[in-house]
């Protein structure tokens, strides 16, 4: 943990408990600004995002998701539009697509003092078809998953889950 | 860009043209750390990496992938292994874990002064096909992408490709 960088990268977190405060609206652009600095496979950008601080929309995701019951004072959800940008080369890497713009808006967020967590929609069906609803998104749209954003009520220590093991070096 | 973390998050561009210099290992095993400090599926952490250094294995990846004919010292592949980790429901999400890791790879390289591309390589068979021989790996691995790694020999300015009709507040 040398160098800087990584010590941001290891202090991102699954943070799951949140205080009350909400995240402006000023910050909440600051990270779609970071989402959006993602690379994309051809530079396609098939994304979209949703912005939810609508108590009542909140409150519905939690019902929705098994994995996903938790009190954050916003959440952010990374849209696919095959209808934008993508062409048929492209079109099959939106999962990485999105999946780089998330992780963008995670490191933001924690770099500046916010919790985040990953919430895992698609490819579940019953998932995708829940969100698609609360949001009122056409059902061409399919997001990807749903990002709690919050004021951290918890604190975890850096780390990463790094393994010897799982490194193979010029041949498997 | 008045954020510290958004001048690293909007720095980190692809990267097509190294100089000669090769990478450390150590910093190759720093970026490895980096990546597995990724968040996934239900901490399954389905990832495997291979580090390609070997100038007869890079010069077979450039001859492979028909958008990565790029000079680069190194490359880092991330592999799927559905034996490790994986259980029932986290197997659906490999492609977000993978690609979280190859995210925060990219990120922290940019930090570190490097530079990297992302290179498209599942769900494309013959690519999968072609990259899984080059580093003798067994059939069960999938290679999501190749990073190539390296030190810039060119410069490109910080940018997000924000667009605010790509963001929609509450609704659809």
């Amino acid at each position: 943990m040398s160098h800087p960088v990584l010590d941001l990268i290891f202090s991102r977190r699954s943070i799951r408990k949140y205080t009350d405060q909400p995240v402006d609206r000023e910050v909440l652009v600051e990270l779609l600004q970071a989402g959006m600095a993602a690379p994309s496979a051809m530079n396609s950008r098939p994304w979209e995002f949703a912005i939810v601080t609508d108590p009542v929309k909140l409150d519905a995701l939690r019902k929705s998701l098994p994995f996903g019951n938790y009190q954050a004072p916003a959440a952010i959800i990374p849209l696919y539009n095959p209808l934008i940008g993508s062409n048929p080369i492209s079109v099959s890497f939106w999962q990485q697509d999105l999946s780089a713009a998330v992780q963008n808006i995670l490191i933001t967020a924690s770099g500046m003092g916010l919790g985040t967590v990953w919430i895992g929609v698609h490819p579940m069906p019953p998932l995708v078809g829940a969100v698609r609803k609360i949001i009122k998104a056409p059902r061409w749209i399919t997001p990807l998953c749903v990002i709690y954003v919050g004021h951290p009520d918890q604190t975890k220590s850096p780390r990463t889950q790094y393994e010897e093991r799982r490194v193979h070096w010029d041949e498997y």
